[in-house]
């Protein structure tokens, strides 16, 4: 097998995990000097070994100890130089005795950079960049929120075709169609903790779990920030009476509240609302994607989808590139369209940057 | 030919006409006993001949004086008797010796039907219904607007993904998107008159004239509704001056005001705003179709798009249906996209009916 069809086969290897969390998904195949599969190994999540080291076991297991010996790492990913709650992979490589590394994607985490010149130091041969977008396209999330330093904030929006997402007497009960609903359940799942404000725990009660959809990892982290003490008859607040999970971050500073969930090593975070924490996040440019469901439903008065921007004129509008148009269709039983249900409208966005 | 041959030919000379205004468009084609085609006609737009006239003139100037004697006159439209600004159809066929009529869609006008019973009195053998679909397909706003007896109205709504149409200052230039602009301006094209409130006279001051896109027929009639007079110096209002035709019609009343250009001929108007004027129509139930153009741009607070429409609580919520959702990009020069325009969402959708 060549280096580049070993590529190929790391990056099979990568996307048998689904990913998600801290980690990114990674895959290796070890190839003795003669281009024979020493062996396969991919991450499978945070706690389990990296995929160089699972690869290294693996070869050990088939072969016997030395196995390794002269072999070079095919990785999607640049080795890792730091202590997490697994060694460094580069320390294992080295260890294994193997005498040349190729790898695809340069690491962009500050703390774990620095394996390929650790490696070079210890005389291995080492090739960075190959099929490289194809390997950051494994983990375009972690690697963008790796860059920022904190965790990608994908702000969900939902709302009338008049950017109401209640009526006048308060009542949201359904604006949006059957399907919508769903989808935002899969945006939910998809992400590694949903976060709300203290007001909307007040106000719309939600419990913040995934529904009508399959979890490939462990649920979301539900996660509410603000200073005010949860309702005790609310939905979360009974939720973590029992003992399960939910994480109050006392604060109103949006960096302080995704810096705490960094350190809970949350990489992904979906912003639910309300308005007033959705504007706070916006106004400290702290949001990365927009998914808005608009609904073909007009309310007139009502309860604004969006708050206070900071904006006072259509000069300083908050402009976004649409990247997706997607109609989620009416709910059908047995070829029969449900008519108390609705098409929605989703579109998938991104802020401008500042110019 | 065959009577089915020449409907399908019928349909295409109606085409031949782009429509609008008053009356449908219409195709004829008289046959010999021996089925050869003796002339074809159409309807050319209002004060014009219809198009029986037509293909009956054109039989005489090419064959002479009683040449339809004993035609069959394949119409797409049942032949009108009602003396209009032509007379009735029906006297010039039985005055000109035709027998038989084949027509496709029947009259939905009241004060024109009876066409086919007084054909057949006279002892003219009369088939309708020949691809009545097709020939409804050639009018649809007419059609709607003859069997609604007030002329269509569709409503023109532009705002933010949060529903503004301003922001809190009142600045609105621009929200949408260049190509969103042409496109509406396409809109007015394709209508008999513009409507808007005095309201929006006074704030937005609009010509409501047709730019960017090119006109079939006639301008559409400039129409303002409301009681209070145009400022001097608003576009409109020195249009009028230089004696240009702008109608203001002095009521609040959208049925009142829908009567007014339903005698003026108009089958189809663009309702395009403001607010307060919108609402008014939409509570009277007399918004037929809604063209919605959708920024990708947050607001946050200013002028929301849509006024009160009397709607209290989300089990009352106007529900439409989606028709159609396509994106209008973002204008291109020598292949480099304009930084400073925005793609616009254009969402077509239809009122459901009360159930």
């Amino acid at each position: 097998m060549t280096e580049h069809e070993a590529m190929r086969r790391a990056l099979e290897l990568a996307a048998l995990w689904p990913g998600g969390g801290p980690n990114p998904r990674v895959g290796c195949v070890l190839l003795a000097p003669d281009g024979a599969v020493l062996a396969e190994g991919h991450h499978r999540g945070a706690g389990t070994t990296h995929a160089e080291v699972d690869a290294l076991q693996r070869a050990v297991a088939a072969h016997g100890a030395g196995a390794a010996r002269g072999a070079t790492a095919v990785v999607t990913l640049e080795p890792c130089n730091h202590h997490g709650r697994t060694g460094p992979c580069v320390e294992a490589l080295l260890d294994a005795g193997v005498t040349r590394v190729v790898y695809g994607q340069q690491d962009p985490n500050p703390s774990a950079a620095g394996g390929s010149a650790r490696l070079r130091a210890a005389g291995v041969d080492v090739v960075g960049g190959m099929l490289a977008a194809e390997a950051r396209s494994l983990n375009p999330t972690w690697t963008r929120a790796v860059g920022l330093g904190r965790p990608v904030v994908t702000w969900k929006l939902a709302g009338s075709l008049d950017g109401r997402s209640a009526a006048a007497d308060g009542t949201s009960r359904w604006i949006s169609g059957r399907s919508a609903r769903t989808d935002a359940h899969r945006l939910r799942a998809a992400v590694d903790a949903v976060m709300v404000g203290t007001g909307t725990v007040a106000v719309d009660d939600p419990d913040l779990t995934v529904r009508h959809v399959p979890l490939d990892g462990p649920p979301p982290e539900r996660v509410v920030v603000g200073l005010r003490d949860l309702p005790a008859a609310s939905r979360l607040a009974r939720a973590a009476a029992q003992g399960e999970r939910v994480h109050h971050v006392r604060t109103h500073d949006p960096h302080a509240a995704l810096e705490a969930l960094w350190y809970l090593e949350h990489r992904h975070v979906l912003l639910e609302g309300g308005p007033t924490l959705a504007a706070a996040f916006w106004r400290a440019g702290l949001v990365d994607e927009v998914v808005a469901y608009v609904a073909p439903v007009l309310l007139g008065l009502g309860t604004p989808a969006v708050g206070d921007l900071g904006i006072g004129t259509v000069a300083d509008a908050a402009r976004l590139d649409l990247l997706d148009v997607t109609v989620l269709p009416v709910a059908e039983q047995g070829g029969v369209q449900d008519p108390t249900d609705t098409t929605t409208v989703r579109l998938t966005l991104r802020p401008r940057k500042e110019s």
